[in-house]
């Protein structure tokens, strides 16, 4: 990812005021399914690939973890982890995922949060990750769904009123660099078929152990933001494991 | 599925003119990502769900299986399948998918081409495949891809000149049955999630080694039927293994 848009103030602002920012864990969506996927973590050496705020990294740490490696490439959004997800056993760093490097057998849990859509080589950093983990160690993460990226603007498709009609899919198979729109502003992110996320997951060596298209929980579903949320699928999760 | 749409005169005729009905294998846009997820057949006991014509039934007599169970529920189909596809080896058998049963440890590979999509209860179908399967036995199918069948037309949305937009996604996450457009007749289907398809499989038993949505290969891209075909993904093919 060359350009940092989470460095931009108007987009930090933006992005700080969104309900997931604010509240943390229980203000995303997808939390309530990402959280049965987390393996016990107590005693646990984790690696968090694009961090954030660092909700997972204290929700790690505060379950029993020994240490956790936060990587950004922003420094608003480390400065802002550092404030309100301050811990000892936490290690934010600030770094490119893709420039980031580990010895062998490193880690027990490899996390990332909606990140691997920003990774230009997704295949080269799954085989690197797996060398990272230890045997029986996880690979958990949340991506942007191909369904959602193919096209390219991540918008609906709307009537003349306005209206939501769809959201259109289009570009499914011609993998690459997308403009997206978010908050504002010009979002470059990768798309990738599902075929890809998983078959190099399947050649890096790793077992599939769980995968789920997180739906919006009961107490999100009044948020206007979330409304339609159940039209399409907008995420995908998948945790895979080195047997 | 109640309704037989393949015993219907006119639709079995549309259906029986088609590229994939005419030329078989080699003339179905996925066999050239399929064929390499197919174990070596040699000796092995083959139960193939929902045969149709016939193609892969023979294929797998050819490679050497032992003997193939080949069900479907179409008395028309299953009349073209031997006088085209006749082979000592096959027993085809007219009978629902899902009222097909069989005694534990019975097949070697369970294979399914495109039907998946019209079983009512696929979570319960998995399970039983499951127990049918012998150990390493695969579970081997391809269906229509979630991102297809979700909307409900499994149609491209038109300009007012007629031309594609693109192709319309919704009702994702909602689950059930969807009366699809397909040689101009009306075909029930059911729509499921990915996370569905996935996570039977996963929760019954099975080791997932392959899933693969299938691109046009280069001898069929000038047909007309599959000039858009890289727009949005049609199949999945999913390869589950027995450990």
């Amino acid at each position: 990812m060359e350009r940092n848009i989470y460095d931009d103030e108007t987009f930090f602002s933006s992005y700080s005021s969104m309900t997931r920012s604010r509240l943390g864990l229980t203000g995303a969506g997808e939390w309530a399914s990402l959280e049965p996927l987390i393996p016990d973590v107590a005693g646990l050496r984790i690696l968090d690939l694009g961090c954030g705020f660092g909700w997972h990294a204290a929700y790690f740490a505060k379950h029993g973890a020994l240490d956790i490696d936060a990587v950004d490439i922003s420094e608003r959004m480390l400065g802002k982890a550092r404030q309100i997800n301050n811990d000892a056993k936490i290690r934010y760093m600030l770094c490119d995922i893709e420039a980031f490097s580990a010895g062998d057998e490193s880690y027990d849990l490899v996390f990332s949060s909606l990140a691997m859509h920003y990774v230009r080589n997704y295949r080269l950093l799954v085989s690197r990750i797996y060398k990272w983990l230890r045997k029986n160690g996880t690979f958990l993460f949340s991506f942007e769904h191909p369904a959602f990226t193919a096209e390219g603007s991540e918008d609906w498709f709307y009537d003349e009123e306005g209206g939501i009609l769809h959201f259109p899919l289009d570009n499914y198979f011609s993998e690459g660099i997308r403009e997206t729109h978010f908050l504002g502003s010009i979002i470059p992110k990768y798309h990738r078929t599902l075929t890809t996320y998983v078959s190099a997951l399947l050649e890096a060596g790793f077992t599939l152990t769980g995968l789920v298209e997180p739906e919006v929980p009961e107490h999100l579903k009044t948020l206007d933001e979330m409304k339609n949320e159940w039209r399409r699928p907008m995420m995908l999760i998948i945790r895979a494991e080195k047997r």
